[in-house]
This record gives structure tokens, sequence and C-alpha cells, in this order.
């Protein structure tokens, strides 16, 4: 078992997510993280799907999700040619005891504060999945009252990119 | 038709995004944008929703999710009182003559440098979706190679926090 990410790119219509995600459903295959977000091109979304499966998998899922009439493109990335990041929004416990504690952490992580109160820090950080786990590994003494994370979304290094596959698909 | 934003949490089991999807199918609303992610208990996700719909469709939506098994708490977010992210990765050419203009762009838009080679410059921006938006304006004219968004994460400021009501259902 390894982390697969899988790229897609699929017409952005109602009903297209249902059928990749019930795609996994059906096969048994729990999805650790997915996010949809709107491309250039406001005919498609892009998918980015973070499971864990053996190349047996891997091979099915790209094989049966191209199957799809919606899905465009499918794209197994390379994780060695890939940069893969997370969005997550935490909230913690801080009053004047200890908000220099975490605001601390949060400048070595590098997290931005995007809301304070007498009681509570809130904050953002992007990264890959350890990083966030670390910071989320550092903030749990000052308890945790609420997590928030995007999924990964993935993009190729350099000359890397899914775009050649998306012109042909526009070309027609 | 105003901008919705919902916060849901739900069971951590394959199945449970396609049958939250396939509501929104149904009744034929497209979602601009979703994202799930873990949260600190394994046993539950988080799935953020972004749609248009009046006041109506709202409750409608709320209604029917709260009736699905899996799905254990909806809340309709505040916009004035939410803190929504969202995280884009974008890739641009940029050769010798442009590449300083990029960066000049990447700084003031406060987005890291994730990827450089000699004709392209790949880029992590995180902000609402405004902002973003006004990013790729800018990178428009240097032609984008390709961008992957997650969807939005929201979070309550403050006190406001679906936590309460995860703690109730922690505790059954």
């Amino acid at each position: 078992m390894k982390k697969l990410v899988l790229s897609l790119l699929v017409n952005n219509e109602a009903g297209v997510l249902t059928r990749v995600s019930g795609l996994f459903a059906r096969r048994g295959f729990n999805i650790s993280s997915l996010s949809v977000g709107e491309t250039q091109n406001p005919q498609f979304s892009r998918i980015t799907i973070q499971a864990m499966g053996d190349e047996y998998v891997r091979a099915q899922l790209v094989h049966q999700l191209r199957k799809l009439h919606d899905v465009k493109v499918v794209e197994n990335m390379e994780l060695e040619q890939t940069v893969c990041r997370e969005l997550m929004l935490i909230k913690v416990c801080a009053g004047s005891d200890t908000r220099s504690q975490v605001l601390e952490g949060a400048n070595v992580f590098r997290a931005k504060v995007c809301d304070l109160t007498p009681t509570t820090v809130t904050m953002e950080l992007t990264g890959d999945t350890d990083k966030l786990d670390a910071f989320i590994t550092f903030l749990e003494p000052f308890k945790i009252i609420e997590t928030c994370r995007t999924g990964i979304t993935a993009i190729g290094r350099g000359k890397y990119t899914l775009n050649h596959i998306k012109e042909d698909v526009l070309n027609g």
C-alpha cells in the first residue's frame, strides 16, 4: 500500500463528482482526501484525489475513471515530479498566559494568524500533509478547538503538466 | 442568488461523499467548490461546500443533508463570522525576460514560489476567492500553463465553532 495521487479534468456539471466518488465507493476504496476546484476554463473542473493502494488498485482506478464520460483526463501523478499542498485552518485555545507560545510556534511553521480573540487564536497553514500533522502535534497541548483541511491539490513540476492533454481535449 | 457555504461533519467512510454530492446532483444544484479533509478524530471528515442559491435552496439543502445517516452536523456558515480560505497552485511561462516581473507580482500577492525552471515559475497562494482571481488576472499576460485550486475551507471566528456540536456527537 502506498499513497496514490490522481489528478482529473472533468466536465464542470452537477453529478460528475457523484459518479467519480461513487466509483471509489462501489469498489470499497476510501478516499483519504479529495479537492475540487475551478480551472481557467469554466467548462472544466480539476479534481485531486489522494488514496492508499497498490499498483493493481492504481491501474484499476485509472482504467475505470477513464471510462466515465465526463472525465476528460486522468493522470497518476509521479510523486517525485509533483508539488502537493494542502491548506489547514486551525483554532486553538490561547489566553494571555499561552498566547505568545502559540504565536511563536506559528512563526516557526510560517503559519498566518487570521483571527484572534481574548481566548482563541485561528491560524492558516499550507504545506504537505506531514508539515500540517507536525503543526497539529505542536498545538495539541494548548487544546485544539477545530481543524479544517482542504485535502491536497497537486501540480507537476516544470514541464510535467496536464495541459498538453487539456489542449487536446479542448480542441475536440 | 447568493453564495452559500455549508460545513459538514460526516462519518469517514467510503460512500459518504457520494451520498452528499448525489443529493446536490439529484436536485440539479451545481457545487462551485467542495473540499474534504480529515479532522482530529479519525472517525469524522469535514466537508466544506460552496454553492449558489437563495434562502429557499439553503433551507432545503440543510434539511435534506441532515436526513443523511452519515452526516452528523450541517452548519450554514454566516459569512460575516467566517474565515474562508482557498489554496491555489499556479504555473506560468516565465523565461529570463519576464521572470522578474512574475516574481515581483508573487511578492505583492505574498505568493510562495514552489518550483522554478528556466521557462516556468510555479507558485502557491492562499486567500479568499477574490484574491486568487486577482492573481490569475495579473498572471494572464504571461501565459498560464496550469491552475489547481482546492476549493474553499471555512472556519468560524472566535466562539463560532462546530465543536460544541461535535462533542455532542462524540458523546452519543
